[in-house]
């Protein structure tokens, strides 16, 4: 039986809404799931980020092996008890973080980000069809991730939600590579899959990924064969192209290729339009670092689609600005009455409170963007939802 | 009229409980008044401050007067609008940061703090009975704080209670210097009482400043020629001795040369053992970095005498404890189940929850302790709860 529950399905596009069940309860879908990287979603309380309306948050398997170790975390009951959050988590499989080393860029390339530096996660020391050893970049230690450690980790850790250790191909390597990187992602499931059958805890969904990068023939190959798998739900990784359109192409084959009953979850992805677009497209999921990040390095979300849903709050410009972020906006930056003018002083200033007043009014803003989508999906709205969102509207 | 309603007097100390009237409302003394220094209580929205009890915050006319500027928070209504507090507000006069900056050492030998350096605020030009001439740690921008200039600031931050502009002189200084030091400070006070006569707002409380230094005769007469002003409450600053025993002495020695009616305020004083000590000798309100920095930096406040009431969470040993910071405290952090091993990995990792939930914990210790003090003193049972709280006991 599929975790997830679908209720509702929008006539006019793939869209649906439902109930992913989980060990920890219950996912609304269409869901954004905030990152709560290392043990927490930055500057937040577990009680808060449930306040704002989300069901799920995101560990990071990559970050949490490093430190505090995933044992530590086991003998604290694991990492729901570790962190005070009873409510449903997926873990990521570490794949993304351990390649982004090797290749350097692959998560700015992904992330649409600029370059940071190659080491910035530490330096791999050898990709094998084993896994992937690499050095710490806290204690410079060597240290080994494959698909059986990733699984062993996420155990550990007793996630709701694992996901499987996947190579996450760059955008500018080449179809061969691509192709051959698949098939290894592909093994590296089965392996993934065996560990889980042997020794996973019992309750613990596994997602497959699916990679292919932007070759419409490897993405909808890679979707059916990890369909074909006993996996719970299904995840989108790597390389989703070099811009937006491209990038609903790549979500669109994929999906094309997963059985309707199957959940299916967008990694990495998070921007206003794009989540619009991707539950449009089918998508149940998202996780992604756009809304906590940006919050904290002092941009708000507003809707504003000429300016990508985006006001950079350190501009000079709001220094005088007595307006809040967003009118109406109910979240405690707005809703407590902070202007413009004063969370730029604060983010300027490097001040705590600034970096997380704009995480919450970022989050909440996201949260009610997908309350609004499940609901339009619900009452049969989407198509004027959607549309209404894309010229300007409040969520 | 005094601003100071005294209703309760304890029969075996100085101790008073009572209500100070500000033009933002009534502050329940003796109390602590966290810092806002730069608008913010670091961390932490106002509605929370408020939340964990706390009538009043401190502005730092300092740090506001270089960024964003006085005239900016004027355009915004004033420091209450500005940072969303509408609870009353006290601005120190900017004259501890300055010297701090002349001396080098002042603020870390008042506040008993490691030095850091000479030009961590920036770097005095010159000092003269006008005032000080400084260059901004912010842009090197040649600044002068002086008597009027300092009430002015505090005019247009709209605090409730200005302190005068002061010289505060370190304890490494002879006792000529202090005697010539302090009257300047008296100068300076009649100054800053005529710009406050003709052009302060109305409203504003006015605190004069006690000087003296570790001088017996100094201090008393210090405390007798401010009390001997129209001001309406007397704050003690400047260095306040070696040691603790010194420090109660010197209060002990101002309070001796202040009326009865007249609320003090002790500054930059704020360890538990201190708190309970100050209230003890008549002190009504009491500010200090001390809840908040330690929070930030991984220490919690704990009823452990033996280890000056904190537990350096960072330490190795909590890594693997389950236990909360304190069994029974109702703060986020305690009451929200929180491990010291969750918060030490926080803190380790430089997460904002981290120095978030610690900042909490400690701010409620302090307000609980503050509301244990002056419940005490009410119900005339003073002696029996200072003795508890100094034998180890839950505030």
């Amino acid at each position: 039986m599929s975790a997830l529950q679908i209720l509702h399905r929008d006539p006019g596009s793939l869209a649906r809404a439902g109930v992913l069940r989980t060990a920890h309860g219950d996912v609304r879908t269409p869901a954004f799931v905030p990152l709560a990287t290392k043990a927490t979603v930055k500057g937040l309380e577990p009680r808060e980020v449930a306040a704002l309306g989300y069901d799920i948050v995101l560990g990071n398997t990559f970050h949490l092996f490093l430190e505090p170790g995933a044992d530590l975390i086991e003998r604290f009951g694991g990492l729901h008890d570790f962190m005070g959050w009873q409510q449903p988590i997926v873990t990521d499989s570490g794949g993304f973080q351990v390649f982004s080393m090797g290749y350097g860029t692959v998560a700015d390339e992904v992330k649409g980000r600029a370059p940071s530096g190659p080491n910035r996660m530490g330096r791999v020391l050898s990709i094998e069809e084993d896994g992937v050893r690499f050095r710490s970049y806290i204690d410079g230690s060597e240290q080994f991730i494959g698909p059986e450690t990733s699984m062993q980790v996420q155990a550990k850790l007793g996630s709701d939600l694992a996901l499987v250790f996947d190579e996450c191909t760059p955008f500018n390597i080449d179809r061969d590579y691509t192709a051959r990187s698949t098939e290894r992602t592909h093994r590296w499931l089965d392996r993934c899959l065996a560990w889980h059958d042997a020794q996973g805890p019992a309750g613990q969904l596994v997602y497959g990924i699916v990679q292919g990068g932007v070759h419409e023939d490897l993405r909808v190959e890679s979707a059916q064969a990890v369909a074909a798998r006993p996996v719970d739900g299904i995840a989108i990784g790597g390389s989703l192209g070099a811009d937006k359109a491209q990038m609903y192409e790549v979500v669109g084959w994929a999906i094309s290729g997963i059985d309707e009953a199957r959940p299916r979850h967008l990694l990495g992805i998070g921007d206003i339009d794009d989540l619009i677009r991707g539950v449009e497209l089918g998508v149940d999921t998202f996780d992604c670092a756009m809304p906590t990040r940006l919050g904290r390095h002092g941009v708000a979300i507003v809707p504003d689609p000429a300016n990508r849903w985006r006001v950079d709050l350190t501009a000079a410009r709001h220094r005088e600005s007595h307006e809040p972020i967003m009118d109406g906006c109910p979240c405690p930056a707005c809703g407590g009455g902070h202007s413009r003018g004063y969370l730029r002083y604060l983010v300027k200033n490097r001040e705590l409170t600034g970096a997380r007043l704009l995480t919450l009014h970022n989050l909440a803003y996201v949260a009610r963007l997908m309350a609004g989508l499940r609901a339009a999906i619900a009452g049969g709205t989407l198509a004027a939802y959607a549309a209404a969102q894309r010229a300007g509207a409040a969520p």
